[in-house]
This record gives structure tokens, sequence and C-alpha cells, in this order.
């Protein structure tokens, strides 16, 4: 059984969790709380788990998987229908770029490590915090949006007519955005494919307020 | 022909150049100048080929590709020998796992953007930019030092005997925390295997010391 550790608003997490139920794979979840206890992915237990201290963890019998992208890959390669990769060399590029483009230029800048160290090390206050958000999201989402919007290969999602990792990783940054109240306006083909995407059971299943763990 | 927009200083455009040399591919280098003219990754005519206004970018005949992973990934796939991937869905989580902890967890924290926005929009001073930068190096190396010595499948590289799209990531982030003086004597195996991975050719020739472009 696919034992997945995780927190309902980690949107690593939440990305795993789309691919998993995209595969249609029955998996557990295991809460891993990020603000509980100091943070439990921090604990001994835990941290011997996943050196970086950090959800998503993928126990697939003895193997213990790390890194949210990594995990999709290998879920793809073990199980590869429906394929979250298009099947040519330069198709699959564009998917991992969008993705990286997410994963290497949103997502590390406005995670909750990286917020706190803001607040407690270098006293940020809530606006320029915010402010900081936004920028990241905003330098991120408009690099998508011109990479989907001007790409002949966008289709209903991101690459052609059926979900992708691409897919994986938008919905989740999205959520994260408007949570954050960032204005997307501005951001038409993100906004048109994410729709695309809510409509959907495996991305609905995979929302935070639909975790066992959701507050 | 293949044509790589790069920096000789970019540690995303070193992390390709050694895997094109591993590759024994030709390439030409188009330097793209990261302080110059305000920043030539700005300039509308770079922009229009990589909406990020990041270096690194590979031109391949028509084919424009962006993102550093996603990249080597492509080069990997069109030109198998010699493989930077494992055969095995387990050890190509394992390479990617490693790829990621540097490429999500560490770089974007602290490439120039991020540190000139510290220094210009938050007024951070060069003692806190550098304790930032020591910050996220620390975490990461911490969870990668684990990651290589707690395995057996590390090998006199970071997966085997043969350089991986890890070992292409890893030794750009050390030269550049070494850069940033950022001691590393609490990362026995990562300086074990950086000290092997300089002692091959394709490695030296993907030096920033070594490009055309060098100062």
């Amino acid at each position: 059984m696919l034992k997945l550790y995780t927190y309902f608003r980690s949107s690593a997490s939440y990305r795993v969790r789309i691919a998993l139920n995209l595969k249609g794979l029955a998996w557990d979840a295991v809460p891993v709380h990020l603000l509980k206890d100091g943070g439990q992915q921090h604990v001994p237990d835990f941290a011997a788990l996943n050196p970086n201290e950090l959800v998503p963890v993928l126990s697939d019998g003895d193997a213990t998987l790390v890194q949210s992208l990594a995990i999709i890959e290998y879920l793809d390669e073990c199980h590869p229908q429906p394929p979250l990769l298009p099947a040519d060399p330069l198709g699959r590029a564009r998917v991992r770029a969008l993705a990286q483009t997410i994963a290497c230029e949103v997502h590390p800048l406005n995670n909750l490590r990286v917020l706190r160290y803001l607040e407690r090390q270098l006293d940020i206050d809530a606006d320029g915090r915010s402010a900081w958000y936004r920028h990241w999201v905003e330098r991120g989402f408009s690099a998508v949006e011109r990479m989907l919007a001007e790409s002949p290969d966008t289709g209903r999602f991101c690459h052609g007519d059926t979900p992708s990792l691409a897919d994986c990783c938008l919905l989740p940054q999205v959520f994260n955005a408007e949570r954050f109240r960032v204005p997307l306006s501005a951001y038409p083909t993100i906004r048109r494919i994410v729709e695309q995407c809510r409509q959907l059971e495996p991305f609905q299943s995979a929302a935070p307020e639909a975790q066992p763990d959701a507050e």
C-alpha cells in the first residue's frame, strides 16, 4: 500500500495527491502537521525518513521517496496509465519546464520556512512578507502565462487535452496564491486551465479541504 | 548545432554545460551577461526566448528549451549514452531527488535576483545576506550529505560509479558555496564526490573559469 506523508495545505503534497488520484492508485494519508509540536516535520522519526524535513514523502513498500516532482515521475514510470508526461522528448521537456518554473522559481521562495525566516530572522512585517510573496508569484506566473498562451501545444490543459505533471503543479500554486490574495486577472490562460482541473474528481479529492487533516 | 545561452557564473548554466560535455556533444556558448546593461536576460530579444528571463536556454534547431533540469533530461532522452539517470525507477527517483534538493531547496533562494531583492527592497545588509545564503546552503547540504552518506547506492559519484544528473547539480552548488565562503567541513561525502567530479575533463571544461565569458 502506498503511504503519503502529507499536510493538507502543503502545495508540494497537493501535487503528489493529484498525481496519485489521476493514476487511480489507492493510498493512505499520514498527516504531518507543519505547525504543531514546533513542526512535526522536524521530529526525529520524520527527519530520519526525510533529511530535508519537508513533506511530501511517499512510502512504497520498503522504499522511501522524497521531492514531489521526483515522486510524480516515479509514479508515472511504475504506473504508466494515464501518462503524466507526453511521449516525445520536446513535449516532455516543455511539461517539465512548466512544472519546474513553479517548483523552482515560485514555490521555494514562498513556503513556510522562508516566510518564517523573513519574519523571525529579518524582522520583515506582514506587509513586507505579502509583497515578497506576491512578487515571486507574479514573476513566475507571468512566465507560465506566456509559456502557455504563446504555445500551440497548450490545450484544455497545460499540454494538450489531458492533465500532466504541469497541471499537478499549477493548481496547487494557484490555490496558494488565492490564499494569499494575489490578484490573478493578468493570467487568463492559467485561470482557464485551473478551472478545467477543478472540474475533475482526481483534482477535487486532492484538494486541501478534502483531506482528513483539513482544518 | 546546439546553442547554449549561458553566463559563466550561473550555476544552473554550469549544470547544463556539464551534461553537454558528459554526453560529448558539440555546442556553442552564447554569453548572456546577468549584470551588464541592467541584466541582458531582461533584454526583449532574450525575454522572448525565455519568459523566465533566466539562463540557461538551449536552442536545438528550431526548438527552445528552458529550465536546467528539464534540459538535461531532454539531452539524456535524445542522446542516451552515457546515461545521466539510472535505469530503474527507484534509482531514477533517488537521482532526481538529490538534484531537486539542490535545484528546489537551495539554489532558488540564493540566486542573483533573490539576493538583490533582499538588498534593494528589504534593505538587508551584506552580513544579513551572507547569513541568509549560508542558512539555505547548510539546510540543503545537510540533507544531501545524509542522503549520500546513509545510502548504499552512493558510489564514487552521487549514484554509483558514474556521474549522473545529481553530480551535474552538486558541483555547481559547491562552487557557488565556496565563492560565498560557506564552510563545507560538515559535508565529507559531498566534498569527496566533488573532488571526483573535478578530476574529469567534462566537469573541468564546464567550469566558470573555463568559459569564454569568464572574467
